[in-house]
């Protein structure tokens, strides 16, 4: 076959495809109709009266950094409350869970000295280089300034390899970001596990701290914190990221000489604290008994803002609501609009919403999360069935006039993930462009000033489309 | 035909069509695996070598705001020959042509009165409001303060109803960006001709200036300069650009009060300059005579760093050479890599380019452009035949995966519209994101931190792509 027959076979089939649709379109044409007007008077009514970036500066400047247990966390309760409130639900309810209450304790220092130095000169901030450290979230306090030499450490692989040589050591997890993925979310999966795992995994061979290179791929230096888990069986040891710049340092410093590190932390656990979901809801008027959630997460990780991590999801969540109800929409299905507690660390919020979902025996057909930042909207990962995908699929076309146009199978979010093992209920996640996700992520440049407000509006408006069209078709 | 019938037929359409793609695929798989994996290739070396973005500092923070004419253009020449040369091209030149040299000439000024307080005490500065003002480009200067009152004309609709109220006035155009079109671009489209027309058009009825609402839908209040074009027929008055914050108060407060603006403007025209269009060349092994252009124009605004406009364009159009020359890529075709000269106000870069190639009898298969800046690219707008067009869709689903999901039809750039016209080229546009684009357009606000790195080099990813898809495959 030539290339040029190809092309015409091509065009042929599209011609056929596109006479296919047309008949499709024809019987569907009142309901599609109905639907490209409304998602077009959603779209008008969020663009041009949209408050979800006057309330993410509220957010993120008058409560800001959020982390579950903390006062600033029950302040954003309050936020979300009173801003729900306002926009006269069905109903509004606190839902309780306990939460960690895991607090920094204070600024965490690491001052970088050739060995040979240290060992001649124990004399702390007289010639060290200070490093731009963040304790990770859950990392315990050090007690007192550790000191030790440093063990530059690229792969799990590697660690194996070396594990005669950790003792007393501190492990220098130099893992880069993979540059070439070009969904950032790739490269972040790729490379976690040295944060989540990196600290048991080097005490178990007599680590004394570790500290991990940054997920991100920022141009910057500041470090990016994140959850880490301890594994029982091993000491828990304090755990730092540390910035690019100061990781690239390091690791061109270590080819020649070696390196001690003095490292202070500071973390520790307090006790467990009672937080809330904070949650509006529209009754459906035909469907009441089919729940439709759509949600993003208060909490924040204790330094920047929580702009980008999730406070855009929280205020797309409010905006959602609040443009149904200036345009009157009365929904079929029962919709509710969820600020889960505690995502960051715990995920406390999203299983007590799950746990109370089963034991009141509820019927959830669907649940939209936004937690990817408040970047111009690419898509939707979706999770559930063969039809479903199909059924959703055949949407795309009303989305795509407002940047949605990659409709993906795999997605969802952390919060919906308790919803959707217990009830094998279809999810999916809003995935905005996610270049710019990792150079603000748990770090201290993720502030207001780093979202705009077209952008973050657009997501609200591809949310509140995709929650209609589940609402008024079923899934 | 009910619902799930049409989803089953549209399954089994589906299906079909599949199976046809896989059979298409399996005739040309050769060339699509040698495609995917050499343009894999240019990825990688841009994601991860990528010299774009250090490039893109030196122009905006070494070099800086570059208007035709200024010493700034010539250093951006020099800037841009370095670094072409560096590259080691087959044919490295500067092609001249004239550009106009307006100059700014100072801070200017626009201070609103209460008309009766003015009235009575003609003292500047003591009691009025400074407003963000900037003129346009090619606008006069006012020679001395200009004061007048206030009229605003919300489109050119009014502004004919009212010809009889302008005499003597200051014309305040406000006519907003439209918030509701998806492509920021069209919202520019829709609202430009207020700064392009505005002045002569309300010089035609006696005005003695104009203030435009910037066009812009960003949340601050910097004023977005632009080009403006004067009817001979008329008086040249003052023009300047407004930004939204003083234009809101502005259009408030005439609503119960006469306002006097004092106007200072200095803008005027040197004599013509030489500049150049400085052009890099591989020559193509096999159809030399077919030549493949790729540029972004090397003049800026004198605000501002020009980062997104154009110095992205340009930097992605040396980060394609480089690719190409670090994979040892050897052209069919002859690719020309341009940086054109006068884009902003005059074009003289861009229709030299032409003249010079029709001149030559040269034969331009195509020709893509980087001006909209270095945001997350989304596509390509084309504009040439249908079999062109259907060519280059082909193509889509190797660039797909690198962020290039949309192909429209429509689309280019200034600086290649003359080859369009002269030779019928087949040309393209990059089109990135453009929810931020009119944040920093022509305004202070256009600076290198402005740019994201990954996004920037994703960008000259999928030009690489589309360039050497072109060059393989023709078009």
């Amino acid at each position: 076959m030539t290339f040029a027959m190809a092309f015409h076979l091509i065009l042929v089939m599209k011609r056929t495809f596109a006479l296919f649709f047309a008949c499709i379109a024809a019987f569907g044409l009142h309901a599609q109709k109905n639907d490209t007007s409304f998602i077009s008077r959603l779209a008008s009514e969020i663009l041009v009266n949209g408050e979800a970036y006057e309330n993410l500066r509220v957010l993120t400047k008058e409560v800001g950094a959020r982390l579950a247990g903390s006062p600033q966390m029950q302040k954003a309760e309050e936020w979300g409350f009173t801003l729900f409130g306002k926009l006269r639900p069905d109903n509004l309810l606190l839902q309780a869970c306990e939460v960690p209450h895991w607090v920094r304790g204070g600024k965490e220092e690491a001052i970088a000295y050739e060995t040979r130095e240290w060992e001649t000169n124990k004399n702390p901030r007289k010639s060290g280089r200070s490093l731009a450290v963040l304790a990770l979230g859950n990392s315990v306090g050090s007690q007192k300034p550790i000191a030790a030499p440093v063990i530059e450490i690229k792969s799990f692989e590697e660690l194996e390899k070396k594990k005669d040589s950790i003792r007393g050591k501190i492990v220098f997890y130099n893992y880069p970001f993979n540059q070439t993925f070009i969904r950032t979310f790739q490269a972040y999966g790729d490379a976690v596990q040295y944060r989540v795992n990196g600290a048991s995994r080097a005490a178990k061979y007599g680590a004394v701290a570790v500290i991990v290179r940054s997920l991100t791929h920022s141009t910057d230096n500041l470090p990016h914190t994140g959850t880490l888990r301890y594994d029982s069986a091993y000491p828990m040891i304090p755990a730092v990221a540390i910035g690019l710049h100061d990781a690239d340092w390091l690791s061109k410093t270590l080819q020649t000489k070696s390196i001690t590190i003095q490292l202070w932390t500071h973390g520790q656990f307090l006790p467990k604290v009672v937080g809330h979901n904070v949650i509006a809801e529209l009754r459906g008027s035909e469907f009441p008994n089919e729940i439709i959630t759509v949600g993003a997460h208060l909490d924040s990780w204790d330094v920047g803002e929580g702009a980008h991590d999730d406070g855009a999801g929280c205020v797309q969540t409010i905006e959602i609501l609040r443009a149904f109800k200036v345009l009157g929409y009365k929904p079929k299905r029962t919709i509710r609009f969820v600020l889960f507690a505690n995502e960051e660390n715990g995920l406390a919020g999203g299983l007590k919403y799950a746990e109370d979902a089963k034991n009141t025996n509820e019927r959830h057909v669907f649940a939209l999360e936004s937690d990817a930042g408040g970047f111009s909207p690419r898509g939707f990962g979706f999770s559930g069935t063969d039809a479903q995908f199909e059924k959703i699929m055949n949407w795309q076309p009303l989305l795509a006039p407002y940047g949605a146009t990659d409709f993906i199978r795999g997605g969802g979010g952390a919060d919906i993930g308790p919803l959707q093992r217990n009830f094998e209920t279809a999810v999916a996640g809003l995935q905005p462009d996610s270049q710019r996700y990792f150079d603000y992520h748990h770090a201290a440049s993720d502030v207001f000033e780093a979202v705009n407000k077209r952008e973050l509006l657009l997501g609200a408006v591809n949310m509140a489309a995709l929650i209609y069209l589940v609402d008024q078709h079923g899934l």
